[in-house]
């Protein structure tokens, strides 16, 4: 039975439920924002938001690729419980591209279905990518309003072999990407994140006049690949197309902010701006971003795949200019909005998110490791300040010689490997705060490898033993169940016609 | 002749002339502080120093190695000009290790010497680096005062093969490192940035009561390998020993500066905090910093080897929080220092420094290119954001076989060679802000390719055809040099027996 009680007496959240403002990027880096040491320093409004904030310096995702990080956010799990992962091979990042049969499983509790327990009104603005097959719509899982796409904006497609991406209103789909939401894919030129914060702007505008909490996630896309920024902002960056990107997204949260500010809702509005992953080095210079000195970038279970910006915001809770070094997870941002809701998490599954309330509000540090997940792997774990990798790859020989590198300019002899390397009976073992770019594995008899390897390998031990995995989602593939024919195509005359179901073991190369 | 002008009328530095405080540190990188993106984050006095201040995010030295660096701060002129290099063999590093036979000329004018005309007292805390045989001293130089050594404090020597280094006040030797001035190899403790601090502190006290302007030069070494801290922080850092020695100066440098506003006279003294060269990668992780994004370390001309943290402090006069991608050079604090000083700098000689307080005190950017030389060579040119490598050499195959290595874990090809390349017919051209970690050279076809490179070829020429090289003064090493017998040692009973004079060509591998 799903357990749901209210948390009493803790606090801010018993007060008075404070609106819940998650701004997720898409494929940013941790080295991309000014207070993260970016070189060009084109970020004010994300570096005044951490000053009035909490900067989390040893903040992770879940996952080094966009879907299992997103599932993990939304159901405070790791992608291997909540199925967000592919058995098809061994260590392999899967997502949901639209020819995929899979999605979120009715089962998996989601943060805005909870949240609709206490009162609050859900909107997700941007990339959903939990499934784009009509069970797994983000309105059958605890939203309540959508403007955004379920797969990524990638194409233009031909729609022959593959339709154009839709766009959703609610519960219907009001055009598509290339043909009504345009990429200009020679110059970049898109108004996509200007559309997505005045749907923010107004959302947020809607719930002040109404007096309901509210959940808004903000989970815009234009720094993924093919990247994009409006008009105003192309050519406006040192850093090219990337930075003008970045400038846009900069100066929208700032506009969020203030806007929380002028309705007088700042202090009762916890934001959180954090990545999905790390920063897709394969799509630099012009199209990817920068994960500061950190290892490789997305898709690898090194810190620049896995290590993400992130920042805490509350004014009047939060106290300006924090920084912490709690090793944190958008897993907890599920139990930590639950936390704010008064409410617990569900206590008939396992939950890997923990609440950081106590953390930003405190200033407490709580013991918890960070799991490196690629596929149905655990590739690394870390503890503390030392890092353990159980498995290393960086991609096969195959996809490098192709000219697929997820470490451009950085090579370090058996970590970087292009074969799946096992280390589980003498794990690589790294310590992250002498040496943050993974480059220096201490030695094995050392007595430093050998004191922390014993608290780790208890520690992976305990996980592995008492692990269950989900059924996974992101094996099979099938060209039929991609949007061809999304609801409201009809009313576009944008249906396109369906063919013939052949499904398939989908190829997962990474 | 040498012409010394008062200039008039230039606001503040014409109104009384403050007081000047260079903090010049060795081998920490661009990466080392909090403010520019170390991930532990553990310099709160040097932040705010930042936030209070302004921040230079291209902020170059002169050469990727300490003695040239320091000479080219000192004269703000090129160390091809000022005589720190050598051409014994082509673009190889060269500093003044103690058989040095050369050193800093007396033709070249110094900063202290040229401030003294101002009624400046002069006095440098720390390391010296241009020369340690009689005529080269501080004292025959401009200073006033002197406590610190003229060499790097590695060591222990024996004292029959190589002297241990003296540690000089004033005039004369008071002791030497690891007799007198204990460094412990095994636990990195030893107390010289405490003496260094209570020297800046006690100075700065003394010059505020004679109510005398005053320029120090605090030029500590803690980050230099054998790096080093007081017991007290030993082990309070999240980066091991480096990090120790980090916090200690972060420590230290609050103090100078909290002391500055106790007296009262923080609004009268500019300083400005930097260092010599790039992290010395060859040293991590234990004894080496970081450099951030950027690629390679002390050693090479790539932006990790030269591209430096940089503050300037003004309470009163630079307005907080500032940030400024002015490119600015170590030489630009000479002539800085002289437009503070209300002094105009040399006119006989080439100076190439620029005066960065229009930069500072008003915001604006001047246009300026940054040369990279190694020894006798110009490597690489910085015209706007981007960056032209004529020559390409990281160190040669015998070192690097030897296990020496300036870009550990990092290598990008074509670019971080191993043998010296030469591009000068067709330079690897960088944009620096898409790519700041030089990672991907523009396409020589490329329409931008030839619009920057046909600005940067003709600033080349002209830096070339005008170039006077000074008599080099890194060629010849002699072990009768050494420190056997430094000024003051009879008292001490610390004399050594000066062996013949034996001068050779100094070997420069890198």
């Amino acid at each position: 039975p799903l357990c749901l009680c209210w948390a009493l007496g803790l606090g801010p959240a018993a007060a008075a439920a404070p609106n819940i403002l998650l701004l997720l990027m898409d494929d940013m880096g941790w080295g991309d924002l000014g207070a993260f040491g970016e070189p060009s320093k084109e970020t004010p409004n994300l570096d005044q938001m951490a000053a009035e904030g909490m900067l989390f310096l040893d903040f992770y995702t879940a996952n080094p690729l966009c879907s299992p990080s997103r599932a993990a956010l939304l159901t405070g799990r790791l992608p291997v419980r909540n199925g967000f992962y592919t058995t098809n091979a061994h260590a392999r990042n899967a997502y949901t591209p639209q020819d995929i049969v899979g999605g979120i499983q009715d089962s998996e509790l989601l943060l805005p279905e909870l949240l609709k327990k206490a009162g609050y009104i859900n909107k997700i603005i941007g990339k959903w990518h939990l499934g784009h097959r009509p069970q797994f719509h983000p309105l059958k899982h605890g939203f309540d309003e959508w403007f955004g796409s379920p797969n990524c904006h990638f194409g233009p497609y031909d729609n022959r072999e593959h339709p154009n991406i839709p766009v959703y209103r609610d519960w219907e789909m009001i055009g598509r990407y290339y043909e009504d939401f345009k990429i200009d894919l020679k110059t970049g030129e898109a108004n996509l994140t200007q559309l997505y914060l005045q749907e923010a702007l107004d959302f947020i505008s809607k719930q002040q006049a109404s007096q309901q909490p509210f959940f808004l996630y903000w989970a815009i896309d234009a720094t993924h690949a093919p990247v994009y920024a409006s008009k105003q902002f192309l050519g406006t960056s040192q850093r090219g197309l990337y930075g003008d990107a970045v400038r846009e997204i900069d100066d929208s949260i700032g506009k969020i902010l203030r806007h929380l500010q002028q309705l007088g809702i700042s202090e009762n509005t916890f934001v959180f701006f954090t990545s999905d992953n790390g920063a897709a080095l394969i799509s630099a210079p012009k199209q990817g971003g920068s994960n500061g000195p950190f290892l490789c970038g997305k898709q690898t279970t090194f810190e620049g795949g896995m290590r993400e910006p992130a920042i805490a915001w509350w004014p009047g809770h939060i106290p300006a200019g924090g920084v912490s070094h709690q090793l944190g997870n958008v897993m907890d941002l599920f139990t930590t909005s639950l936390s704010l809701a008064g409410l617990q998490p569900p206590s008939d599954r396992q939950i890997d998110g923990i609440d950081l309330l106590p953390v930003i509000l405190q200033g407490k540090l709580i013991d918890r490791p960070i799991f490196y997940y690629r596929g149905n792997e655990m590739m690394a774990v870390r503890v503390g300040l030392y890092k353990a990798h159980y498995w290393t790859w960086s991609n096969s020989w195959e996809e490098y010689g192709k000219g697929t590198d997820f470490c451009p300019g950085q090579s370090v002899s058996g970590v970087t490997t292009h074969t799946q390397e096992e280390h589980t009976h003498l794990p690589l073992l790294f310590h992250l705060g002498r040496d943050p770019g993974e480059k220096f594995p201490l030695s094995f008899a050392s007595e430093e490898y050998q004191q922390a390897m014993e608290r780790i390998s208890g520690i992976v031990q305990q996980h592995k033993d008492t692990l269950v995995p989900g059924e996974p989602q992101l094996n099979v593939c099938d060209k039929a169940v991609m949007n061809w024919s999304p609801p409201g195509c009809e009313k576009l005359g944008k249906c396109l016609k369906v063919p013939e179901s052949d499904p398939e073991k989908c190829s997962w190369p990474h």
